[in-house]
């Protein structure tokens, strides 16, 4: 059976930008990578056939999700998410803490991007046992465990699986940070423990493998928690990688800065995971602070509502725009997705006009192309030690 | 430049079914085939690229559609619809008199297939001239003579194209059917003659190239008005192919003999196309009285409902059923599609539940696949003299 490794190939000169390689029992990840979500076990208009044709190394799935529909089991029985999903490249599943708190706060996106949301809310109850949540597809109350998350993440069988952990809003104030902080952390320990005692066991028949944990940094905006954090988990020796979690402010720059302040102290040791930032813009800040891997529904969503990504300063056109119903270029001539290879934007328009569900199908593939370009062409420009020169370039169309 | 030819290959022992290959400047046609509806110039949630690789030979595109969105000078622009759509295999356009008959009385499908509908009706005026009606998407009139369909459809650049017809509703006399179709038989002369005139010309920069003409065989149920049709394109001896168009009655028994007789005496000079019907009961029928080409958009269309295409009596399963949450087999144990080649029905039946686009991708790519096995094993059951013995077998499920 393969292993898994973590490894940093070369750490830029003038930041702290790292090449570095996962090795999964399905496949090697090469960072800095970017995460697709397929949320509930498929990416959003895309295949996973389409996504590794199109470069795709890794894709995330939501334990949120996949346990109130299909539920574990299934997938378990499927031989595990791999097989299920008809993806054997490396997969990863969040702890399904991230969505039970951020919809029950109001919703991932908007918490994460300190937004404050009118959604309904479905967290019923927070205590030391777990979070008690109603299910948004049919009402019932379930109560989500650290040991219930690792069943479950075990079920799924991703090759890596996240802590349960709270993931606090970012209006509350340093004592509940702090006091959720510690909750988590409790639970981080039973997580492992959950962990340690279901891995003594050969993997169950058509199921999961062999797994490792990330843990997941907490403390909100203040950094003497973070500190806390970042401690509780190194001194565990128990992760594969970490996590950066929780809230990141009320503001892009106070995220920059906390997730920067964050990542300088969590050295080489492993692949630093930032959980639902993935824009280009906060790609090529993060990335030279030293994190290693990115998930964001952004590519997919964007294209489902007809915007394809684009170098340069404008980072995205929106192809429902009437100026481009007679443009018979590509997306971007210089890309070689299959949709700029095949398609004009006057195309593209006409079919969102014409309501054509295929369409989405196109400007996802090329958003999930583009994701992978810029990461590789981040890759390489580390390599070279030319991270400023290529960013500069990258935004000079 | 590649040419047009037409050749019959074999035919049936004891049928009137016969093997045939269409030859266009854009590939090959083995009869009998099924032409895959790309309605407005895609295929309904199927790349054009996964229709070749689930072995699809022709596509056809609607005139009516494509002129009113995105307008046929875009498509003349990209040089014609192979280029537009990205699909370098055989095309076929209508006149789009189908199209305003059938929505101005109610809609296509529910128009041959002779239910009543309470759509709201966009047929303005018949005259001698041509036709008028109201567009779908923005309320405009539009005449559409022979004229204008013939050099819409010389813009667009399909491989086979129409003659305008108007297409009779089945609640009509005879001696509308009658009238109607004298019509139709002006507006087939006038069309021949536009069709003629334009095709002195080399072929626009950038459009159409060469193209052959279907003529269409109008006169509804009535025996007479049929041989009269027949022998009106018959004696024309312009047309590449013919069409069996017009309304096919008020029941299936019906359609199938007024099909049959009409076959029956149309011969092995052209491919025999039938517009609109090409369910498998009805193909099993109706290649047997010697039709060529079937289109029907119930493959695509069954698949946006959930329902994937199957061999035997039942014919077809709806995924959505909860029977099918813990199925871990294919839709199809023995077929070699991609969906069922790497998906369950426990991850189609989840999917659609979860509302994921995708599923709608890898069901059509399922129902495509169907009926080009379909008919690849009807082809092999003519050339082996084994039609009614395999066809036996195919319901034998």
């Amino acid at each position: 059976m393969k292993k898994f490794n973590w490894k940093v190939t070369k750490i830029s000169k003038d930041t702290r930008a790292r090449l570095g390689i996962i090795t999964t029992p399905h496949g090697k990840v090469e960072t800095p990578a970017f995460i697709f979500c397929g949320t509930k076990g498929a990416l959003k208009s895309c295949s996973t056939g389409e996504a590794k044709n199109n470069n795709t190394q890794i894709i995330l799935s939501n334990t949120y999700h996949l346990m109130l529909q299909p539920g574990s089991d299934i997938i378990s029985k499927h031989g595990g998410i791999h097989n299920f999903m008809n993806w054997q490249g490396p997969i990863l599943t969040d702890s399904g803490g991230f969505q039970i708190f951020s919809l029950g706060h109001g919703s991932v996106a908007d918490e994460i991007k300190r937004k404050n949301s009118n959604r309904k809310k479905s967290l019923l109850n927070i205590s030391e046992e777990g979070a008690l949540f109603k299910s948004f597809i049919d009402g019932r109350n379930h109560l989500l465990t650290p040991e219930k998350s690792i069943a479950i993440q075990r079920d799924i069988g991703a090759d890596l699986i996240l802590v349960f952990d709270e993931c606090t809003p970012f209006h509350v104030d340093k004592s509940y940070t702090d006091q959720s902080m510690r909750r988590s952390h409790n639970w981080s320990t039973r997580s492992m423990n959950s962990f340690q005692k279901r891995n003594k066991y050969l993997p169950m028949k058509g199921s999961s493998g062999i797994q490792k944990l990330y843990g997941i940094i907490q403390g909100g905006i203040y950094k003497d928690l973070r500190d806390e954090s970042i401690e509780f988990n190194i001194n565990s020796k128990f992760f594969f990688g970490l996590a950066i979690g929780g809230s990141l402010g009320s503001t892009k720059e106070e995220m920059h800065e906390i997730v920067d302040y964050t990542a300088s102290r969590l050295g080489n040791m492993h692949p630093i995971h930032l959980l639902g930032i993935g824009d280009p813009e906060d790609i090529w800040k993060l990335v030279k602070s030293g994190v290693d891997t990115f998930d964001c529904v952004s590519p997919t969503r964007l294209a489902r509502h007809g915007s394809a990504l684009v170098k340069g300063k404008k980072g995205k056109i929106n192809i429902k725009n009437n100026k481009f119903s007679e443009n018979l270029s590509p997306i971007d001539k210089n890309c070689h997705c299959s949709t700029c290879k095949n398609y004009s934007l006057a195309y593209l328009h006409h079919l969102l006009k014409a309501e054509e569900l295929i369409v989405l199908n196109y400007i996802t593939t090329h958003n999930i192309y583009f994701m992978n370009s810029l990461m590789k062409y981040i890759r390489e420009s580390i390599k070279e030690d030319k991270m400023l020169e290529a960013e500069k370039n990258w935004y000079s169309d």
